[in-house]
């Protein structure tokens, strides 16, 4: 059961002019269920990504790299699961290459213009003589699928859909964004990866998009961990067709617009990371590590990386069990040079739970067991040595957790 | 139950001259439990010791240092359970003082040279009304306890005591070694902290003593996790008492006696390391990593922990699942500058796993299979970018581990 996720609702989610989607059921791990998603992109959409920093990194992922630095203009995204095409050697890239060939050969366009992404069990081939008809049948399928249908064909171990519209009103006119994504885990067990796509009708440059997305990774898909493992496979993708009423050019990077824009796009980054998260394996809390007071935000992100990756702080979260001394020994362990203790301050929620290194005054058991026994729980960890801060978003660890990825392949 | 650890047998454990152990049932946390240790050291051992790097270290560790630092000659070591001391502030500072100034006025040395060590709950001060009553029955038996005495008398939520004792017998005369060791993770839940204490009857030069101790710790209890957590009060000490026929100076540091010595002190303390490995929280799975073919041995260590500490490894391994891409994305995530792929190759047991960056053409599901069903697990990889290598030790993760760690304190 998700963390305060409720069900996507079809109608909720909105088309994307200048983005058409079709899926398959190839029956690439497992029959009967969506596995194949081909995204048809209109002639001038602008498509920015930023992918895993995994050096086993999928073939796929090799191949996207690839074909958006050689700026052909993106046309289609083909989209697997069941199988990561990672750690496959050169045989794996000539897979991922067969795939796009495919998509180019049924749409009309060159495979540079064909992004692949793959999802699911690592070290495996992929079965193409399912995988090619599979992806065949998306492509004629194409304008006939909606998004719940898109974020469905992209799921592995998720228990739900993942997908979220925003609608912005500009002055120069109305934005429409529609992102999907996947994975319950910085890498799910087997079926690693987490998949972002994140589309919009406005037409955005090419390098502008590219910043925008690398900013809102940032600040949503790379701020969430559920385990700490980083998947071979992690992609999210920025899509802006220009196929509606709104055009942001170079000279609009300072306007109210752009920053309307902007702040959509990143919101809606986040509700799709966050939603990984609340999904996450085996979660029951959803937690919110905020680090203030840094002396700039890689050590305030450091700080809060050790905390929310901490096994015994997840595993005090899961019991409810105001067990906060951990919290204060990931802090101490976190690396930061010269670390002040004496200056930080720890609360869950609004209960000051640590000050001045030691346990504060006004801290009491039950005060923290109230705060603890919460499913949405925010830790706030001041360091008194600067102005710098960052959040990012976790899960606690399970029993569900251990369960999950130790009986998933049996 | 822990993996491949034999109960340890009092009658093999031997006493070092120079060392009186006493022990005492204070009842620091929980009543009827040996919770106290005293040792007693002959005038003119050498003492020294490693601590714990994290920033939150607990108050006898600052104490431990100052001590150390002070140079009076350490005469007397106290060990309490069921509270760390930790997180405590300036009082927990005074705590420990007092605790020092108890054992000094008991056995007429300076408070300086003692030596306090607390493990237990972080965040909650001693109760010096319980513990000063134990410190003085612990003085008053001393020279009544035996060393496996002393080993459950540090023990935590460990099941088993941890000790073992070495004879070397060198041209010089014979040497006996004796250590004890705690902690079932890195970090035990609250019962934080790793403990060991090793002594010998031979007379080392306390600078000859500081620089083994680093040299064996590092080799030992700094090559083992469990979860990957650093507690508040980990620390490791090296006694020399003199009191025995084998004496060392400075100029025998190139002599092969020196070497044996050094040999057998640091194959003692992997073992005390190893049996806490052994006894990890919930382990069911032993396992060594060996990383091979680094540029330096920092790196084959960063690669050794980055697998040593992914969740989704140690699931697999609970489960006895030869999910090994796992491992290739641990090494890929590992984060080793430039890393070629192709030049990984990747054994479990005997079989070869992975090859050029991908999965070997003579690795087989059943051949996995057949060595993840082991017990005692060798993971072996091969960078292929220098010669440097490095082994760590450490265990699965189990239902077990989340549930001792969730339920500890309810």
């Amino acid at each position: 059961m998700p963390v305060g996720l409720p069900l996507v609702q079809r109608d909720h989610l909105l088309a994307i002019a200048g983005c058409e989607l079709g899926f398959a059921q190839a029956g690439i791990r497992k029959p009967g269920r969506k596995d194949v998603l081909i995204m048809r992109l209109a002639q001038g959409s602008a498509v920015a990504g930023v992918f895993t920093q995994n050096a086993f990194c999928a073939a796929p992922v090799q191949l996207c790299r690839q074909h958006l630095a050689k700026g052909d203009g993106i046309r289609a995204l083909v989209v697997n699961t069941g199988c990561a095409n990672a750690g496959t050697g050169r045989s794996g890239l000539q897979d991922a290459q067969q795939t796009c060939e495919a998509v180019a050969q049924q749409l009309g366009v060159s495979p540079t213009q064909v992004l692949p992404f793959s999802t699911g069990v690592i070290l495996e081939r992929l079965p193409m003589d399912r995988l090619l008809p599979g992806v065949r049948a998306g492509a004629a399928a194409l304008g006939t699928a909606d998004w719940l249908d898109a974020a469905e064909a992209i799921m592995t171990t998720d228990t739900q859909p993942k997908a979220a519209s925003r609608v912005v009103h500009l002055t120069r006119g109305t934005v429409t964004l529609t992102g999907i994504s996947k994975g319950a885990g910085m890498i799910r067990p087997n079926m690693a990866t987490m998949l972002g796509y994140l589309a919009t009708d406005a037409s955005v440059p090419q390098a502008m998009l590219a910043t925008l997305v690398r900013h809102a990774a940032d600040e949503s898909f790379n701020a969430i961990t559920i385990d700490g493992d980083t998947s071979t496979n992690d992609s999210f993708i920025g899509i802006a067709t220009g196929s509606g009423p709104v055009s942001f050019s170079a000279e609009d990077a300072h306007s109210a617009d752009w920053a309307a824009f902007q702040a959509a796009f990143i919101e809606l980054a986040q509700a799709l990371a966050q939603a990984i998260v609340r999904d996450g394996e085996g979660a029951t809390k959803f937690i919110t590590i905020s680090v203030e007071g840094a002396r700039d935000r890689d050590e305030a992100r450091q700080v809060a990386y050790a905390v929310g990756h901490s096994p015994l702080v997840k595993t005090a979260f899961f019991a409810s069990d105001p067990n906060l001394g951990r919290i204060l020994a990931a802090i101490g362990y976190s690396g930061l040079p010269d670390l002040d203790v004496s200056g930080v301050s720890v609360w869950i929620g609004s209960t000051l739970v640590a000050q001045a290194g030691g346990r504060a005054v006004s801290y009491t058991e039950s005060l923290g067991q109230m705060e603890m026994a919460k499913a949405d729980i925010p830790v706030r960890i001041a360091l008194g040595r600067g102005s710098a801060k960052a959040t990012i978003w976790t899960c606690d660890l399970s029993h569900d957790y251990v369960s999950i990825n130790a009986d998933y392949r049996s």
